[in-house]
């Protein structure tokens, strides 16, 4: 906990704008809540770019063209509360970017997500990764809170574009653990200087989607049951599925 | 960083005997190198069963029947140190589970490495999702590098036991991908209160390794390769990738 604890980012009602008398420095007045949002912005964006142990609050405040104390008039937890509000405002950008295409197959909506998907990684590329990878100093029950919150939509949101209502522990853990292998190929796909084209990182992911959601289906009615109205959706085009089913055959 | 940093646990050439001059308590006398694996292997217990938030130093030392002093002579660091040393100690543990029998089709070793995988995770249950779960108080870049030594030594000997030499990025990522699942499929597992019988977890785990090859076969000769010869290798009991290729079928 820090000493002097700070209301939750998100709901703060700022305080009356506390721009510092101007003295030398030309620094610009902002509204309080555009104040606030500017510096969320510019954490973002300093957080995106580099590990979270090489941004300071200085280099926050320089680049908002701010003072230190004025950034913590604001963010009175210091780095620490900034980050969490930085990370909020990335996980709400993330999950709008989950929104499913309205038209086309089963697995070219599918790609459509993944894209936006691969698109956040790559402009949030070292906050991504040291998040997600663990060990970084300023993760805390909080920060994986948030992350398992936006784990949390993105399984929802799949099941229910799947179409179902209530899904059973099987189907649930298909979904889950396909989200995961999601995360771990960004994560490697990042580690290896994104050297993999992402086109073929997300036909990848489609095709592990079909497979995954088979190899549950032998476990699980339920899973059987979407499995075969996903294929049935991909029409004359569901060469993916007979090419799987090909790879399968014992030689 | 800690105050005085201590030597790297495995290392350490432990002290002269620190015993406390028996006092009016009752506390046993042991050799050095004894003491300190005791030391660890009560800390590894008690982190087992208590997030690592609720074990203190004065816990271990009760449970050690050792006063906090010689606990701290051992391990200047602290409980940051002593679990870095638990931690050390399980993963240790845990990568001598890897080992493949040496008989059965490729399906039933992938069976046996898997039931010692999750009886470790129940020994350590406690321990084992407070640090794959992330935010854990004593997480640390040192922990996540241990927890990632693990799996580069699952993925080396899942590679190895394929028979491959050199992997190229699309089978590396399928085996880490794979492993990932394991991971989460497991916490899901603990989550659930362990509702799920461990042998259907399994069992899923080994077909979702089959059709999570499948679909990388796809897009990778090599991994195409492996596949075909896993599958000959299963001989006449290979009825598993037949039932994938059922479910897989155009309604």
């Amino acid at each position: 906990m820090e000493a002097s604890p700070a209301p939750a980012a998100g709901q703060a009602p700022a305080p009356a704008e506390p721009e510092p008398r101007p003295r030398r420095t030309g620094y610009r007045r902002l509204p309080v809540q555009q104040r606030r949002e500017q510096l969320i912005a510019v954490a973002l964006e300093l957080f995106a770019s580099r590990p979270p142990e090489e941004v300071g609050l200085d280099d926050v405040a320089e680049a908002a063209g701010a003072s230190r104390p004025l950034v913590y008039r604001y963010f009175a937890g210091g780095k620490q509360q900034l980050y969490e509000a930085a990370l909020r405002s990335a996980a709400q950008e993330l999950t709008s970017r989950f929104a499913v295409p309205v038209s086309g197959t089963p697995s070219e909506q599918l790609s459509a997500v993944l894209d936006g998907y691969f698109a956040f990684v790559v402009e949030h590329e070292a906050g991504y990764s040291a998040l997600l990878r663990g060990g970084s100093v300023v993760e805390t029950a909080r920060t994986s809170a948030i992350v398992d919150d936006v784990r949390r939509v993105a399984l929802r949101r799949t099941l229910r574009h799947l179409g179902v209502r209530e899904a059973g522990p099987r189907l649930t853990l298909l979904v889950r653990s396909w989200i995961a292998v999601v995360e771990g190929a960004s994560l490697s796909w990042l580690d290896e200087g994104r050297a993999l084209p992402v086109t073929e990182l997300r036909d990848w992911l489609v095709d592990q989607f079909t497979a995954m959601a088979a190899a549950t289906a032998l476990h699980d009615p339920q899973t059987a049951e979407v499995l075969a109205g996903v294929l049935a959706l991909e029409g004359p085009r569901a060469r993916r599925a007979e090419r799987l089913r090909a790879v399968l055959a014992r030689p």
